[in-house]
């Protein structure tokens, strides 16, 4: 792996685990057992290394938004799609757990955090209402921002709400409780049959959505 | 005023506006024209104002909790019990900027925020639960602590989502994008006649919700 690659990745795991205001840039090279002018060589401060994981992360965001595209799912994938969304939410948990603070420090960083969500968003609207073509999902056009809103609030906050609960986040347990409240609000306008609907809510409380029976189990 | 209560209402008008963490003592002591030894007399550390802030912040949460247990509300009553709690957080909003950070940094406000959730979510499920009782509101027994769940984390981190988007969240207008929000989830579950869901729809899209009109426009 080259160094700049090691840097990114250890940079990633101390920033997760101590948050990143507790990490130095000498404990990113100590960690590393390089010298802090190699990391300077790589990398000309911490805001560098910061914004470089934000873009590493959009970047895996995207292609996930890109990949549902033009596709037509059906609800249970719609919420594998949720669910890869978070998983790189809590890749990449660091950013999401001071944010305010992250954006303040760093003016860049307040600007890929507005472009992130912005992206986000549009990528889970373009989704829904190919929902609703496929006569999935029942909402009118007032409601459709309101469920994006809700949804991205979910995904960029509820790992605080719950951490501050006394839950571990370390953990991706909450990823299922995310999941768990969208799919209490968008319970009363599926149009999918119960069937599909208990499946699907089974396989979130045994935290269990990925599997491959799920991706099979189409009915549409 | 006593110069402690002044050293409250300075501190929390500077985090409001420049966040917790770029304020120092000195700061305070500067912005009061009183000498940093004299502040020191009345708080030992900003810790100990953070969370006499806190306390404060607490203790008018609770007594709205207070004053909406054993009655029985109507919906749009519910909305301006709603409306109550979130500007006691708009009023103390530096809390719920860095809710993480401040938690981190102090382990004693960490403890304070469990808490308050806590209380929080209890005294929205208590409300919740009258409203069953009087028929304003269908909900299984599941689908309660969803809902506590979904008001407190828009409650506590909507905010920040908001600012995050590029809004100003030194207005209180995202308060009324948070209500909007809890009427989208709670809509499908009201039992209350279409007038008076019409009505609290406009209160809220015209962000007018604690006129004389609506406390008087009671329907049941």
């Amino acid at each position: 792996m080259k160094t700049a690659e090691r840097i990114l990745l250890t940079s990633l795991s101390l920033f997760n685990q101590r948050g990143e205001s507790n990490v130095s840039s000498v404990d990113i090279a100590l960690e590393l057992d390089i010298s802090p002018g190699n990391l300077y060589y790589h990398f000309k401060g911490k805001e560098i290394i910061v914004a470089a994981l934000f873009d590493l992360y959009a970047q895996k965001l995207n292609s996930i938004l890109i990949a549902a595209r033009n596709q037509s799912l059906n609800i249970a994938e719609f919420f594998c799609f949720l669910f890869l969304l978070l998983e790189k939410a809590h890749l990449f948990r660091f950013l999401l757990h001071n944010p305010v603070d992250l954006a303040v420090k760093y003016p860049s960083i307040a600007k890929q955090y507005k472009r992130l969500i912005k992206d986000q968003e549009s990528g889970i609207r373009r989704v829904l209402l190919t929902l609703l073509e496929e006569q999935q999902l029942n909402l009118s056009d007032e409601q459709v921002p309101q469920v994006v809103e809700l949804i991205g609030l979910v995904f960029m906050q509820a790992q605080n709400y719950y951490w501050l609960k006394g839950q571990d986040t370390g953990e991706d347990d909450y990823m299922y409780q995310c999941l768990s409240a969208i799919l209490f609000s968008l319970q009363p306008y599926l149009l999918t049959q119960s069937e599909q609907f208990e499946y699907l809510q089974r396989a979130i409380e045994e935290h269990n959505l990925l599997s491959d029976t799920l991706l099979t189990k189409r009915t549409d």
